[in-house]
């Protein structure tokens, strides 16, 4: 239940104190590094009392316990990591609801209600843009509400491939579940061993099977929500036509409209067929424009997402000269050599040297790529600061908007106390029109107020967004710490919708204040928690 | 501008007297016809003077002529061509506006608010739910807002595939503007020649390329709304994280939050690679399961439909005794014949005899799908009742439903006056998950009240639908003819929102009162205009 007091999923997954070390080595001829700080114990966690007290029905699964309330402080964004070993902790919420069913989590929105509390829900804990952590300018006591109770595959539809499943299930148990009926959901993001699927639908989750229906929505043949109001079911239908589609307004809500219990997804069967490739760009532009063709062949490869050459030397699957496109086909109806041989005609065409498809050519970086979340604790520790931000642009926008944001990052580090940083990118989901930009920065953090440079070079990367009209962020989700300039850049009228949603749904503010957009609660005074 | 006084689409498209009298000396055996009566003229339409006066810089585009008002009045339901050739036109507007651009929008808009009128947004007027017909509940003048003057493509993003289109450009047009770039919508539902890109947008217009990215809410990539409360425009973005995708509030709201003005819509390369099939089954279940199997391959053939053999034979394209599924794969990037083959595999795998790929084997039902309302003008004018119906559904559920409707429609055909009908059915559109199940029902009419009739049979398929948890429709939209029934199969939280997004959009209750929602307008009295 909940996180860890420091560190991304389960200490099995820790990199060893070799690793580590290995690690380190690899970095410092780069980067200045430092010893590793260590990470917190539950001894060095000073919590402020709660300022509810459980009673009645729900206090079966309401905990206010310090270690439960510890875990469900943060996310794992670079300054929730960076306050971990910082031994702050005062976000934490008041209380930690782990209902075991719907009418559990029914009678904690109930509670919580009569009691004036704010409802922070809980997936897997992996937001990285604050997105489960209390609101610092909110009075009113917090209630973190852990979905984990509610989970498993309730019903399968074999005939129509679809799967009734509830929404703590987490991304392992969910096809464990799938699996004797040979069918699988294919959504991949990079937390999905502890992100759940609730937390998917709440903020437009989207795998690294990166072209076609990559993005969770594409899933969701229905969503249920309890609400303030009640519960919304939207019915199962295999495509809509009946007025506007609800289900929109409940999927990337982030937990303000509704707590998500369930949905109905589609899945597919069980590929048998695969294919893979790794094309090698000298020339980055010849990297994206095979991108494009490929994106835009009508092909849709169950991977193909470029990195640049300082990403591809990062994750140790290129020698930090060449862009990387990985490419990778998959079908259960039949095979996909044919269109792996078109896809390596199309890098071809764009000057791309192949490497050859035999056993996993894409297993360094698919590795690496799993295990990132762990390595960056330990660079964390050591000193640095690493972070991601990404967002989407159309082809025509991407270059200008490429080399924008990498100027923009390292400007920001630079001016934040950082110079000399590595900045590098790739393009994790293509679509016909576009693609999604990811960019990770690490850089020796300034010695004092590590929040504030994170939020220093977040605002650079976020005035270049706004300039270039493109979104805050484009699977990572709005949160906490994006909402301010998410706001800014939408139209007054789409804020004005989501608010009049909130207000049916949630009229007296219960849910996620201050996520996705401003809290419109009067009166309230901030609370000092963030540093 | 508008449709015509009665008639499908122009006078070009209209049957020749001989091909008029075939067609009733092939339905004469089976179904009793009368002798055609006539078209209206305009001097058999009697209307009621209209209660505005044109007035400002706005009567530049003002008409309150009775061409104009009698050819805005109705669309092309079964009802909409009883009334017409019933010379009953009550329901006109009492002005039709057709401003040159967005600002005459916005001031059309103005104009009729400031005289508390109703404005009914009209595209190229072929709704078959009576989503462009004025309200009979409510006092205000109705305004008819053509979009005629709003035309063309705007401007084309070739390297992004993406073309900024105005809201009343027709089908033909936006195809010939993009055709020399090399690149197509690929969108072609029924009304192709004459329906609007925003029209298609209003209603989740759904094409005859009937799996993958059929629907239009997958092409587009923004639009832009005019307001009571101003402009909504969305912001062009290949794939949407940021929050509810507020664009799907606007996609299917038929007019009645906004009026589309323009859209930037993902388009593709021309094809140059094309297969085509037709897959004969005697055994319908059979043709069926291969849709399903198809559906599910991960193949995404152009087109796959499924006859039912009454269908196969009314169209011209099978002999009554066998479920046709017409298949077409098409490709600008690469051969398609790979595809098709394992197409034709797996509708062999369930029994089916496959006709040859040469030329085009689906032509017979093309043909007669293109010029089928064309058709139906003559067999309704011959005194038939013809209408269809259309619904979608899961694999687990098709079958049930599926006899369902069509024991339905013949029992409410019966009840009503109208025994020994022909009920048929097709798949339209496929799914992995399900497929939209499509009715045609065909019968002698009964001699008086003819809208009752149809209004009769539509409530006994309704009802069938509400039982399965159906949706009223798939792809005709709700309109004004469905709106009762959708709204009390909605969940109330869903119709909440609505009136909510409503509430802040259009505050005055402007737009379309009456469609997909129920008008919320206090203290309106009835007009007595529908018979």
């Amino acid at each position: 239940m909940g996180a860890r007091l420091f560190g991304w999923g389960t200490e099995s997954g820790d990199l060893s104190a070799a690793e580590a070390h290995a690690l380190l080595d690899r970095v410092r001829p780069w980067l200045a590094v430092t010893e590793p700080v260590d990470p917190p114990t539950l001894s060095e966690v000073d919590l402020a009392p709660p300022r509810l007290a459980p009673a009645g029905p729900v206090s079966a699964w309401l905990r206010t316990d310090p270690l439960a309330r510890a875990t469900h402080t943060y996310g794992q964004g670079y300054r929730d990591l960076v306050r971990r070993l910082e031994r702050r902790f005062a976000p934490a919420p008041d209380v930690v609801a782990v209902p075991p069913d719907e009418n559990g989590v029914v009678a904690t929105l109930e509670w919580a209600d009569a009691h004036d509390a704010v409802v922070v829900p809980f997936g897997g804990g992996t937001s990285v843009v604050g997105g489960i952590e209390a609101p610092s300018d909110d009075p009113r006591p917090v209630v973190s509400l852990d979905l984990e109770g509610l989970h498993g595959v309730i019903e399968v539809d074999t005939a129509s491939r679809v799967a009734r499943c509830r929404a703590g299930t987490r991304g392992p148990d969910l096809e464990a579940a799938l699996a004797p009926y040979g069918l699988t959901l294919r959504h991949f993001p990079q937390s999905f061993e502890f992100s759940t699927v609730g937390g998917w639908l709440a903020t437009h989750a989207a795998g690294h099977y990166a072209t076609g229906p990559t993005r969770i929505d594409d899933a969701v043949a229905s969503l249920r929500a309890v609400t303030p109001r009640g519960i919304l079911d939207t019915g199962r239908h295999p495509s809509w036509g009946a007025g506007p589609d609800v289900r929109a307004l409940v999927l990337g809500s982030e937990g303000t409209l509704g707590v998500i219990t369930e949905t109905w997804l589609r899945v597919v069967a069980r590929p048998t067929f695969h294919a893979r490739a790794v094309a090698r760009f000298a020339d980055v532009e010849a990297g994206i424009a095979a991108s494009r063709a490929i994106a835009q062949s009508g092909l849709r490869p169950a991977n193909a997402r470029l990195l640049d050459p300082v990403e591809a030397a990062v994750s140790g699957a290129g020698d930090g000269n060449e862009a990387l496109l990985l490419l990778a086909c998959e079908s259960a109806d039949h095979p996909v050599s044919g269109e792996m041989t078109r896809l390596r005609e199309l890098a071809a065409d764009h000057g791309a040297k192949l490497r050859d498809g035999v056993g996993r050519p894409d297993a360094p970086w698919r590795d690496a790529f799993v295990r990132a979340p762990y390595a960056r604790d330990v660079l964390v520790r050591a000193g640095l600061l690493v972070e991601t931000f990404e967002t989407v642009t159309t082809w025509d926008r991407l270059d200008t908007l490429r080399h924008a944001v990498v100027d923009a990052a390292a400007a920001a580090l630079a001016a934040s106390g950082s110079p000399g940083g590595l900045v590098s990118w790739r393009l994790t989901h293509l679509y016909p029109d576009g693609a999604a930009l990811y960019l990770t920065v690490l850089a020796p953090a300034r010695a004092r107020d590590r929040v504030g440079q994170i939020d220093e070079v977040r605002a650079g990367l976020l005035a270049v967004l706004a300039d270039a009209a493109a979104p805050v962020t484009h699977h990572h989700a709005v949160g906490r710490v994006h909402q301010p300039a998410h706001t800014a850049s939408s139209p007054a009228l789409a804020t004005a919708l989501l608010v009049s949603a909130k207000a049916v749904l949630d009229p007296r503010g219960l849910l996620n204040p201050g996520v996705l957009v401003a809290s419109s609660r009067p009166g309230h005074q901030p609370r000092d928690h963030v540093g």
